[in-house]
C-alpha cells in the first residue's frame, strides 16, 4: 500500500517527478466491461494542460496519455490500468538558482529534511505536474459513475484573490480560462491577473465542486466517511489549505433549527449538509469548497536559507502560474470522482447492488 | 482493513453503538516498552465525559476504561491493545419518538438507506459517544509522542455560535467548561448557552488545535500527506463541516509575497503553512481549525418523513448537547495525536530514526 | 491496518494474550441484515475448546463469547461486530520455569528479540488460545457464506504423527476427538497419543479442509489470489509449516497431460487444481492440506539458553496438547471461511452480484 | 490498495498483459539515498528471460527495463519508483485456436467467469510474463537488504518432474539452465526435458530458496507473520501449488523432541523452524520450498468446452515452457526479497533501528 495510493477498491497509485522521464498512474480495481480509450481521458487532460492561456504557466507539455494495460479490444478487463504521460518540455536550467536554497512556501525544505536529498527540478514530486495522472484516473471514474448512476461532477471558481465571483450560470464556465460561472466578471479577473504578473506576485483562489445524482448510502460510519475521504483527497491537492462540505465554516454561526435540512415527501428542503450525513451520502448534491493558497514560486525576492543555514535571497524565474487555482477545477472534479468511485465499490462490496425495497424520497437517487 | 480503522501503522479500530453493551477500540502497532495503565487514559476520557456541566448532555456515564490486552507488568508489549468501556446509563425510552422517522441533520436517514436497517437508540454508531474510544487511543499516542519527541498537543475554542472568543491565554482553557482561552468572556458564553437551551435550539462552534515540537519530515508526498490525513481525521469527527490548516480560507485573499513563510537562520518568519509544506511537516507548529455544525437533536419541532414517505414532525426530548463543540476539544486533540503517531511510525519505517547530519533551522526540531 | 488484521473487506482484528484479562476480535465489513447471536458462534468455539478430551490440554476455559456491538434486535447492522471472550482459568504458576529462558520451537526467543520484552505467561499472544477469536469470526463468515451461496466448509485429519488415516466417511468425523474420517482407526490413534503423553513428547499432524459450492470468479489475478490468501491464512495458524492446494506437492511429479483438469459439459473431469486457477475460483471444490508441526511444549528436557546467553535446560510442565493438530480442524475451517468471505465481498465490489449471462458448466456454481 | 499490490510498506503494484503494450510496476516506499540504476535490475531480468536455452519458451523478449521515476542523479529519492518493460515480441497468431475455448489448467475459464471477458493473448495478466516486473522490484529489494543487513538470497532446483536433484554445491547453480546445484545430473535433466518436448507434454518442479543473515525480530505475531507473508507471495506465483517452511510437510511425522530446534550459546542446533518462530524471524536461515505444477500449455490434445458449453478439443502450439519451474528460481528469490524488505520496514516502524542491548546468540544476526 504505502502512502502514494489514493483509494482502497478503486486504487490509484501515481508516480513521477516534474522533470523525470515520465509521470503516470496505475488504477487497480476498475470494473470490467466498460468501453475505454485514450479519447475518454485526453479531454480532461487538455483542460488541465499548462500553456493554454497567458494566465497560466507557459511550459508547453502535450500531456498525451497512453494506456499501457487493462484494456482489450476497447474494453476494460478488470486488471490494472496503467496510464503513461511522457514529459517532453523540461527546461532544467530554469531552476538553477534553487539548488542549494529553499523556496519559501514550497516543499523544498521539507523533502530535504525527510529524505536527506531531493530532486529540485520543478519541485520533483511536489510539482503540480503530478496532478495530471490523477486527472487521467478521474476521467475513468467519471465515465463509470456517469454510466452506472448518472452522476454529474462539475466545478467552478468562487473567488480569485480578492475578487469574489457571483454565480451567474454553469454555461459560462467553459467559455473563460478562469472556470468562472460568470462571463461579465472575466475582464476584471484578467486585469487583476495581469497586474499580479507584472508585480511578480501571486494570489489564492476559492474553488467549488459538486456531484449530483449521488445515490444515498455511500460512505462508512467511521473512519472512512465519504466527507472525510473527500477532505483527504482535496487537502492532498497541491496548495489546498482548507476544505468545506455543505455550509462549511458558515455552520459555526448557524442555529440547529436553521442548519438541519428538513425532509419532506418532495425532498430535502435545503442542503446545508452538503449531501453527507453521518459520513454517508443522502442522495442530495455533494457540495465542496476548497481554499487554494497563492503560488510560492514568485519573482519577488524572498528571504531564505542555504542548506548550511546561511541567510540568502530567493527569486524564481521561468514559467509559473500566478494563480495555481486557475487550473485546479478539473483536478478537483477528478479527485471527487475518484473518491466517489471508491465508495461506490465499497458500498457494493458490503451491501450489494441497488436495493429496490427502500422508497427514496423525491429528489434523491436510488442507491 | 475495511472502513472503521483510523491509521495505517498506529491503527485504531473502534466498535460500539451508543446503547449497545460496550464501546471500545483496538490499537494495533503501538511500539513496545512504554509504560501504560488506565491512569494514562482516564483523565482525557474524564475531560470528554458527558454530565460534567449543565451545558452538556446530562447522560451520566462513568466511562471507565479497561485495558484488555497488549500490556504486561505495566508496559506495552507491542501486541494489540484493546480498550473497553462499558455503557451503563442507556435510557432507551428517550428515543421512542424517532423509531419510524428521521431526525433532520442526523445520520438516521442515511444509515437506513445504506444498510436497510439501523439501531436507532441514541443514533447507534453515529452517536458522539463513539468519540470516547478514539480519545482513549489518543491518550496512548499523546504519551508516546511526548516522551519520544516532546510533542505538545492542545486545543481551545475560537468561537461559539455567534460569539467570537479572542485569545487571551492557554492558562484559561482548563478553568472553564468551554475550553475558552479567555476567562473574561465565559459569563457571556454561559448566558448564550442558557438562552439556547431555553429556546430548545443549538449552535455551532469553531475549534482550534495545535501540535508543537513536531519534527520536520513527517508525511508522504502523495496521497497520505500529513495535512490530508489530518483533514481526513477531523472531517470524520461528528458534526465537522470544515477543516483548515494554517492560514486556511484566509489564504484565498493573500498574496504569495505575504503567504509564503520566509526562512531565516533564526527560524521561519511566520506560519501561514500551518507547519506542513508539500504534505510534510516543517518543524513549525501544526495548526488546525475546525467548523462544527449545530447539533441536530433539538427540541424545536422540525419537518421530516416516515419510512413510508409520509410527512411528519420530529421533536427530540431527553438529554442532548446544545453545542456539541463544547466537548470536542479533547477529541480533536486525540485525533491529531493519532494521526501524528501514525506518521511518526511511517517516517521511521521508510527513513529510519533521527538523522543527525541535517542541521535544522532554529525553532524547528530534529526528526 | 497494521499486521494484526486478517482480510480487507471482511476484516478481522484480534487481540489478547493467553493470560491477559480477555481475548477477542473486531469484525469490520460484515454485511447488514443477517440474523446473528451468540448461539451462532458458541458451537464452533465449543468444538475448539480445550479440556474436551484427555488428548488435549487440560486447561478448562468456558470460552463464552459475548457480542458487544454490531447487532441490533438479532440482526447485523453493518457496523463493526466486537466479540469478547474472558479468560477465566489462567494458572500462571505453571509457567514459572520459563521466565528467563526460551522454549525451543516456541516464539519466546523471537518475541524477545523483536520487542525487547515479552508476556511469558502461556506464550502471550503466540498462544494457540488466540485461535478462539478467529474461530468466532469464522462462524459469522460460515453462516453468511452458507446462506448466500450454499457454501459448505468442512475439515478432517489425514495423518497424526506417523499414523496415516485412510478416508472412510465424513460421517465419522464428529464422532471422535481426532476429527478422523475413519471410525475404525480411532483406537490406534488413542493408543498412539497415550504413549506420546507418557513419553512426555509430541507429534505433528496433517489436516485437510475443503469448501464446496464456491462460485467461480472469486480471487484477484495478482497478488491477492484466492489460493495465495488461503496460504497466508493457513501458514499464519500456529504451528503450520506447509500448505498445499489441490494436488499440492504431488504436482511436482505429475505430467501436464495428467495434472491439467479437463473440462466437459458435465463438469471438470478432475480437481488437481484444488478449485483455483490463476488465483481465481473455478467453481470446483477448494481443497487445502496443512502440515502442523509437533508441539514445542513437551516434558522432555531440552537444551536452551538464558537471556544472558548461558546454557540451560528447559522442561515444560502443566497442561499442554501432545498434538496441537487435534484441535486445529475447526480453526482451519474458520480461516477458510474468513478468506472466502473476504473474497466474496471483493468480487462483489468490482464485478457486482450474480451474473446470469454466463452459463456455468455442470458441477460448478453460479457466481 | 486493491488486490494487485504486494506488500504494505515496500509496496509493489504491477500492471500489464502478456501481449499488451507494456508491463511494469510501481514500487512505493523504497528508502531514499540508495544508489540505483537499470544496471542493478537488468541482470536478474536476464536470468529470468525467455529464450535463453532450448528448454524454455522460445519467445524472444529483450526485457529491457526503464526507470521512469523515483531516482535522481543515481539515487533513490524515496518517491515511487516506476519500472517499465515494453513488450516487443508478441505473436498473437500463435493463440488463434483458444479464443473461444478454455485451456485445461489455465486461468482462461476463471478470468472469463469473473470478468465476463478476457484478453486471451498469451493468457493476458495470468501469463508468466507478469513475473518480470516483480523480478525487477525484487532486484531493488535485494540490493537494499544486502547493503543494510548483509542478507543473501539464493535458490536452486530440488526436483524436476520425477528426477530428484541431490544437493552438491551452490557453485554449480549458475552454470546450468536448470539452477541445479549439481553439475553431474545435468545431462540426465536435459535428456528428460528433450523427451518431454518431443512428447508434447510438461512436468512440474520443486524449488528451494533461502535467505541468510536475516536479523531476528522481523514479522508480526498475527496475521502478517513473516512465514505467512512468504507463503502468500509464493502461492501467488504462477503454477505454485504448495509452500513449505523449514521441515515443512516432514514435520508431520516428527516428534517434538526432534523438531524443536534447541538453543546453545554457539547457536541453534538445527533449523526445522526454517528461520521463523511464532511468525517472527529467529536469525537463522529462512528456508522455503515450493511445488510448481506442470505447465498447462501442452501440445497433446485435451478435452475442453466452448463458451457455449459445447465439447471441444484443445491443443496449444507456439512457444511454451515444457517446465515452468526452470525459470522460477530468480522469481522465487525476488518474491522472498520483496517480502523481507516489507518486513524490514514494518519492524523498523514499530521498533526502530538496531537494538544494541540484546545479545544475539551466536550464528544469528543483530536486528
Amino acid at each position: 500500500m504505502s502512502g502514494n495510493t489514493l483509494g482502497l477498491l478503486f486504487a490509484v497509485t501515481t508516480f513521477g517527478e516534474s522533470h523525470g522521464p515520465a509521470i503516470g498512474c496505475v488504477i487497480d480495481g476498475c470494473p470490467p466491461g466498460m468501453a475505454l480509450s485514450e479519447a475518454d481521458i485526453q479531454p480532461d487532460l487538455d483542460r488541465r494542460r499548462p500553456g493554454t492561456s497567458r494566465h497560466v504557466t507557459q511550459r508547453q507539455e502535450a500531456d498525451q496519455v497512453e494506456i499501457l494495460s487493462g484494456v482489450f479490444e476497447g474494453q476494460t478487463t478488470g486488471t490494472p490500468i496503467a496510464l503513461l504521460i511522457r514529459n517532453t518540455d523540461q527546461r532544467s536550467k530554469d531552476y538553477g538558482n534553487i539548488l542549494d536554497t529553499f523556496r519559501p512556501g514550497h516543499a523544498d525544505y521539507t523533502y530535504w529534511r525527510k529524505y536527506g536529498l531531493r530532486d529540485p527540478r520543478g519541485g520533483g514530486r511536489s510539482s503540480a505536474r503530478l496532478t495530471a495522472p490523477i486527472v487521467a484516473a478521474g476521467a475513468v471514474a467519471k465515465k463509470w459513475l456517469h454510466r452506472h448512476h448518472g452522476i454529474v461532477i462539475r466545478g467552478c471558481m468562487q473567488q480569485v484573490g480578492e475578487v469574489a465571483i457571483p454565480f451567474a450560470s454553469w454555461d459560462d464556465v467553459p467559455a473563460n480560462p478562469f472556470y468562472a460561472p460568470n462571463a461579465a466578471i472575466v475582464p476584471q479577473l484578467e486585469a487583476y491577473m495581469d497586474s499580479l504578473r507584472k508585480a511578480g506576485d501571486s494570489c489564492g483562489a476559492r474553488l467549488y465542486v459538486e456531484a449530483t445524482n449521488v445515490p444515498a448510502g455511500w460512505g462508512e460510519p467511521l473512519y472512512d466517511k465519504l466527507d472525510a475521504d473527500i477532505a483527504h483527497a482535496m487537502m492532498g491537492l497541491n496548495a489546498v489549505k482548507g476544505v468545506e462540505i455543505g455550509a462549511g465554516f458558515a455552520s459555526v454561526a448557524q442555529k440547529g433549527s436553521e442548519h438541519g435540512d428538513e425532509l419532506t415527501p418532495e425532498g430535502f428542503a435545503s442542503d446545508n449538509a452538503g449531501g453527507v450525513l453521518g459520513g454517508i451520502s443522502s442522495g442530495q448534491p455533494v457540495t465542496v469548497s476548497l481554499a487554494i493558497k497563492p503560488t510560492s514560486s514568485i519573482r519577488l525576492p524572498r528571504r531564505s536559507v542555504t542548506r548550511a543555514g546561511e541567510p540568502t535571497m530567493v527569486e524564481t524565474f521561468g514559467r509559473h502560474d500566478p494563480c495555481v487555482g486557475i487550473r485546479a477545477t478539473p483536478i478537483a472534479e477528478a479527485l471527487l470522482a475518484v473518491v466517489l468511485m471508491d465508495h461506490a465499490l465499497r458500498h457494493r462490496a458490503q451491501c450489494g447492488d441497488v436495493r429496490h425495497d427502500v422508497p427514496p424520497i423525491a429528489g434523491t437517487s436510488r442507491a
